[in-house]
């Protein structure tokens, strides 16, 4: 195949809390490389962590953080206006130091760090907000990676603070012609077939490009695709995705082995 | 003065949360050397670990970890049964490295763990919980100090732990014959006058023993003197204290620069 | 059939929060005859109580208030000591209230309280607690039926705060001596036979007694079956047991109806 | 005096919380003739509420309900954005059942509901908002009274509910030329003078208008002066504005009593 030869295929994961499981973290597993780890913010516990750490560290999958706004009960997904950046900066310290050291304990280690939900997508077009995510990772660990949109807020503020970036697209998502994702409320927003799903990643990594709604293609660097779909079909979806990249010879491997 | 010719005075902090604020951190930082720093799960939330550790750093205080119980609603105080002594571990490990992460962010170092209120009273008596107490400790940081009562189950689980332990009396409370603790539910369990706790203090020091409500003297290794206390009478307390100390020669330092 | 000649069904529902979805309320709705919905302390959340409350009102389903200690990660199971009774009171009040209000402006009615977890199972043997939950029901409407097990504290402190009372058995614990339910820890303390179950109900309805782990059998007098069970098997075995009372001729009917 | 002869002061009360206390209550009870109380969503919890109602009982102050998003951590002052309103209502139904039945409890009563922080001040400019409060208001009872911004989406609510309106004034705050308050992270929004504010207060009694920063009069209704402020001066503020406004012959009364 043209294009990327190798890629990541990452999910969020340990988003269960106390007696309430979510998600599917045992069969995603076995399909992806690296896992974003919720911090107990939005979803996830301190067992949870500890627990989704050690699975990972079993089927030999990185793990990231995947702080967030305090929302437990809006799941992290609404956008909370007038947070002080610096205070957000903090608020995702302490999320990821706390992640760090749960894996540690289970002897596995943090490679990266992604925000969860409303914070991802507000940072993508808010280059404070992306410069506090950015300055946070990097006051915990430089050398963690920082999982950004290609071409958004993010991206740039990675480079300004000197972060090792993994440019993620999405596999159930469309793209508006900035580049971001279209708000779900829009029809169409979500894809829910597996093949669909698979061409258009396909297409992705050939073209080195991102395709937007008007039919614009918008080149990017691509190092990990999201397989995490808040559909049911999650699982399958992502297991489609890795079979036929397989078979055009795509290797796929952690962004955290391949990152220069 | 005969006994004890160094100490530490230790005493709880960061026990603020969002627009709520308690304690007097800014004048307690002025009197003691080792700041215990609440963790998010009883108390504090990553704006005030972050405020309290920059304090610290400038006083030139050394800072520990004050995790808890989950337990917001009732400041941790509340004994909470039945908790899996391994899932207290990865509660601590969580917190612990929350807090770590701040200080480390504000170029600050958490140099010890003490656990708080209920959880600490618990695992005075109860080794399980003790010992994943010092587990958590150990997971962290090998290094870290873990703060116990002399002669009671956390001091034998530091012990077991190979963790360096740093031995605590309290400055404005009485003791049973077990050397815990009494009930605050009894009367005269809280010591209200300052020159009455320094007496005692002073006592204990030149002893190197804890006096019970009996009258007997439980030998003990004194490391540091915990100035915190529940009343407002808080910091005139810790300055008679101090004062006292300080005009007998004792000196007062972190214990974190001081036990072997 | 000997014995009771009509009942009640009971099941603990509206216990998902935010994301999160627990148990299968849809279906135990078309088999039981009064629903004890969370409050939010433990479980549920706004959206939850008014979506069961509707989904009760359809079924032609009571509903009544189940509230618990503060303890969201807790599930409300684990015990928590030292709590005033006077406090525990208003958390009632609180709860109840709350419920009340969403089930009237649903267009249904709460007709009962039944306390959650540990707070039911320490109040059980503990008048001072029992007294508090009475008091909280009382507070809120002298008409509501306080849900109590028979022969234990609740059921007197209904009694002194002039409450009718529903006595309730369960199809799935065992009994000790006492007539408390056995621990969860016991071996065996948990049945997941439906047939074995539905035995031991009919068994208890005929002799209008509770069969102990000893042998012994303390007369009760019986007014509602909990079919709420926190295996996955609860809807099968409660399926079974209205069958098997059904086919005796024991009227199925919530009790809300059938107190005097 | 010209224009409005009879007026309520109001004031948010009961936003402590477990240890925490925040506010004065107690001196504000004095001056004050409608108290807000939170709900547990902001702020407040159980006992506070309990507390709360009973000193405003004793004081002979109305109480009314302060519901708020659920947001502790942001004291309900974070804009939340993406929220349905069919959830906001449940919600507020949720807060205002449970501070009715712990005011029922103490023997006092809710005549009134006021938004809080961040919901307050979206409502006033969202229609949609407005209604889903004014909405919940008359799900509890529709004799409570809603307090709105006159002229603002609030208002335009309570009439489309058929719901009774106390329009609201603030003593502390500037207004924008659409009647709305001035954001507070502009310079001048909020006023720290006594003798400022109560000149203010008295011309817009005086007018029956809203004086904007531009200089216009915005003609109002209106049925009842905030005099809660963040600041610390609150208690002075409104003892100075009562002070004036009795001086002036102008009867202090809650809206409750007065409002057809």
């Amino acid at each position: 195949m043209a294009g990327v030869s190798r890629v990541d295929l990452n999910c969020d994961m340990g988003e269960s809390f106390g007696v309430y499981t979510l998600g599917n973290d045992a069969d995603m597993l076995k399909i992806v490389t690296s896992a974003n780890v919720a911090c107990g913010f939005h979803a996830g516990d301190p067992l949870v962590i500890d627990r989704t750490v050690r699975l990972a560290l079993e089927a030999g999958v990185a793990v990231g953080a995947h702080p967030s706004f305090l929302d437990q009960w809006g799941f992290g997904r609404r956008p909370i206006l007038g947070e002080d950046p610096a205070d957000i900066e903090k608020m995702l310290v302490y999320q990821i130091g706390a992640v760090q050291a749960l894996a540690a304990a289970a002897g596995h280690q943090v490679t990266h760090v992604k925000a969860h939900g409303s914070l991802g997508n507000m940072a993508a077009v808010d280059f404070d907000l992306a410069l506090a995510c950015a300055r946070a990772v990097r006051a915990v660990d430089r050398d963690l990676i920082f999982v950004v949109m290609p071409g958004m807020e993010t991206e740039r503020a990675a480079e300004r603070m000197g972060l090792r970036a993994a440019r993620e697209i999405f596999a159930d998502r469309t793209y508006d012609d900035n580049g971001n994702l279209t708000s779900r409320k829009k029809p169409g927003a979500v894809l829910h077939d597996p093949e669909e799903a698979a061409d258009r990643i396909v297409r992705m990594l050939e073209e080195e490009a991102i395709p937007t709604v008007s039919g614009a293609r918008i080149p990017a660097r691509i190092d990990t695709i999201c397989v995490h779909g808040d559909n049911p079909q999650a699982v399958g979806m992502a297991r489609t995705i890795r079979g036929r990249l397989e078979a055009l010879g795509v290797a796929i491997e952690p962004f955290s082995r391949t990152l220069a």
